[in-house]
């Protein structure tokens, strides 16, 4: 984690090991662990319509209307994680994709990107804000799906 | 702005002013104004691919390819800008579009969603990450295009 002023190494650990609770929690389609990742007042840009959702309320009636069509026995494989921080609030973002499934499935064969904006209370990192996206083509209006996540440096 | 420690009032016009500056630039077309609110390290996820573009070299190339697309005397309109920060780090989010232009122009006739995590340094605050997205419907991979940003709650 950059960490320019105050925050710590155990913050770090710490963010890291909710991030990857967050995913599992999706492979375990578990919803109450997942929802203990949320701040009450989140603000989501999600992959999916609609453009934006507002409150922890709202956004457990998203997943819990799509957790059903994550496959059983499903897990999630995350790239590229990258914390910056300082005191009680630290930006994240990763690459992340559903696994274990059959190539034929028709859940998202694709890498997603997300974002959290995290802030600190009572011990934990709750996200105040999450953005997940697919780049689309802007010729064809198609989403770009990948099956490997490439990158431009 | 959120502030639960450090952050102070002009923390937060300062990084409002600044995402206005950028969101002119982009109507201006000004790259080099543009390019001094990204920080050398930026790693961004972009409306369209690729998947991740990373450093700021590669971030203003793709800028330098991407403005002479952005119709001339074009202007931006941005809602709902939230922040979120403390310390040295903040979290921004809001929603914005092009105006100004023709109802046929080719260019992107649709609201986007962006996220920018912003580190101070040398008394301003530059990205260190931008994730910028329209939604996409996954019956038909198709960008979900939109004229007003609807909004769950």
């Amino acid at each position: 984690m950059t960490t320019p002023e105050s925050a710590h190494a155990g913050d770090e650990a710490q963010l890291r090991q909710l991030i990857a609770d967050q995913l599992s929690a999706i492979g375990a389609k578990d919803l109450d662990r997942l929802m203990t990742h949320y701040a009450a007042e989140v603000v989501v840009f999600d992959v999916k319509p609609p453009f934006q959702t507002t409150g922890a309320d709202a956004w457990r009636r998203t997943w819990a209307a799509c957790l059903p069509y994550v496959p059983d026995a499903c897990q999630t494989e995350s790239r590229d994680l990258r914390l910056t921080g300082s005191g009680d609030v630290a930006v994240a973002h990763w690459r992340w994709r559903l696994t274990g499934m059959a190539k034929d499935h028709p859940a998202m064969q694709t890498w997603m990107r997300s974002t959290a904006g995290d802030r600190r209370s009572r011990g934990r990192w709750p996200s105040v804000h999450e953005h997940a996206s697919v780049p689309f083509d802007p010729q064809t209006a198609q989403a770009a799906f990948t099956p490997e996540p490439q990158s431009y440096t």
